[in-house]
């Protein structure tokens, strides 16, 4: 039976759409990519989705039979359960859109549905830097601020199906506006769009902009990102404090980049903790980088970890 | 079978150790109490529950045999797992005490321990305002902020085992210093504690007097309680955003002598966050008071809703 050792992942994201073809290790042994142009409507995507697969496994020298099924990641709002994807804000045109009935009718396999920021913290438990862990919190830090969390080896859900939003713990009184319905969230002054925001109040261009000018000594610069950093800190607090993780994966391209600037707030934190275990909880990099959420959605197919109690 | 339907709960506190007959919709029977005096030794009072037991069931006009089991509540650090406790704190010479093995030795049955946080959460589950919720937070506002934590139906644990703390969510940058290692918690600016020692400051004897004084006017004494509410706020939002529950139960003295004055910051942070599904998510006020602990000990009995992994 090579089919349970075969998967197609899918990771659909606003620009673009990857397919891979991954084996039980989280070997991505083939795959493809194209833009996804939701605006052009869902059935196109679907289309070229199932070419997608096609041209993958082609590739990989597998066929459809020696699949043990297709898992996608997409940004959310998604419905797990329903299998469907709405998300108007980066996926225009795709409301309550069901992805896992045509896979499943056309493929004639299991087809699982996650949110992309679950399917990379899956992707990382699976085959990455939280490999053997059952209590994990991945953040990544990048345009904005995502979150995921995993209990028992399983994607944690709260009311309705919904996942943490913890880019929105509040950590600075009067601090900057968020669309959330606050001012001051962890996303609102840590995330790269906060600190590109910030920046330009000092006449910096980005995010890119803003950390190169802090190594460099630049007075402004370097308030922005202290800022962003005492924002993490008190993040950190929180989770440790309410999901009490053994691991804090640190993802994103923000995080990727600076690395020892935002473990550091969180490596603190547990040296400071008294109340928490704290020598059984780690700190560490993502390591699949952009990959995670590829391999986190084949990684669906190998062991249903997305609790779907709702 | 009567024995699947009678259970025994025991909540063990820093001053009294309650013993319930306990049916299996949640009513106490009959009950004793009796002075827990821990620093007498473990080992007497042991002796002690054990004919507390008897005589509570002698009082229900049950017999042993009629029972499904026993379940403790006890103030942490416990470990449900081991069924130990230890807790110097407030049991003093309870050192790693193994309650269950003589309990079950003694009884010929199952015998379950518990977190008195979680028992309690789990007695409002089972019988009181969260019944029939998988998703649940409980906050008891006491001398300190206790919480605890259901997911799917069964008790919150993060790493090693241990239960959230979310009375160290920093909310006030700066604030009262707070025995976990930080500055600003929620617990060192709204619990009992933090609120009577804001109020000697003025002049006002403890946490009662500051309400009490607040209701009259008093302008020093208002903005101990503001600052205690606006904390309030800010921990909500934080619960909000974590762990997402369907409902949260308010509990502990001073919830209940100031149910509406707490629930407000609960109730508008959920009217004001867009992230979360709003419309199905309550706040009530815990129904069975001092009760909940020993109902949650025997509903430990009835459906073992804790989990044991670590």
């Amino acid at each position: 039976m090579t089919g349970m050792k075969r998967a197609v992942g899918i990771d659909i994201g606003g620009t673009k759409t990857a397919i891979g073809a991954v084996d039980v290790s989280g070997r991505i042994v083939a795959r493809t990519s194209f833009p996804t142009e939701a605006g052009a409507g869902f059935d196109l995507a679907l289309r070229r989705i199932l070419e997608g697969i096609d041209r993958t496994l082609c590739e990989a020298g597998w066929s459809r039979r020696d699949l043990a099924g297709i898992g996608v990641g997409c940004p959310g709002p998604v419905n797990p359960t329903l299998g469907t994807i709405h998300n108007p804000y980066t996926l225009p045109t795709w409301n309550n859109c069901d992805i896992v009935s045509p896979l499943r009718a056309a493929l004639g396999m299991p087809v699982f549905l996650e949110n992309d920021a679950d399917a990379a913290l899956l992707g990382e438990t699976f085959a990455g830097s939280a490999r053997g862990c059952g209590k994990v919190v991945m953040i990544t830090f990048g345009t904005g601020i995502g979150t995921a969390v995993l209990v028992n080896g399983r994607i944690y859900r709260g009311c309705r199906g919904e996942h943490p939003e913890m880019g929105h713990i509040p950590v600075e009184e009067g601090g900057p506006d968020c669309y959330c319905g606050r001012r001051g969230c962890f996303e609102a002054v840590a995330s790269g769009e906060a600190i590109g925001a910030a920046g330009r109040a000092a006449n910096l261009a980005d995010s890119r902009a803003v950390f190169a000018a802090a190594a460099q000594g630049n007075t402004a610069a370097r308030q922005v990102i202290d800022r962003a950093l005492r924002a993490t800190a008190i993040a950190a607090w929180t989770i440790l404090h309410t999901f009490l993780p053994e691991r804090i994966v640190l993802g994103g391209g923000i995080a990727e980049a600076h690395y020892e600037l935002f473990a550091a707030p969180f490596r603190e934190s547990v040296a400071a903790a008294t109340m928490v275990p704290q020598s059984h909880i780690t700190i560490t990099r993502a390591q699949l980088g952009n990959d995670a959420g590829l391999v986190g959605a084949a990684a669906l197919v190998f062991s249903d970890r997305s609790d779907r109690s709702v």
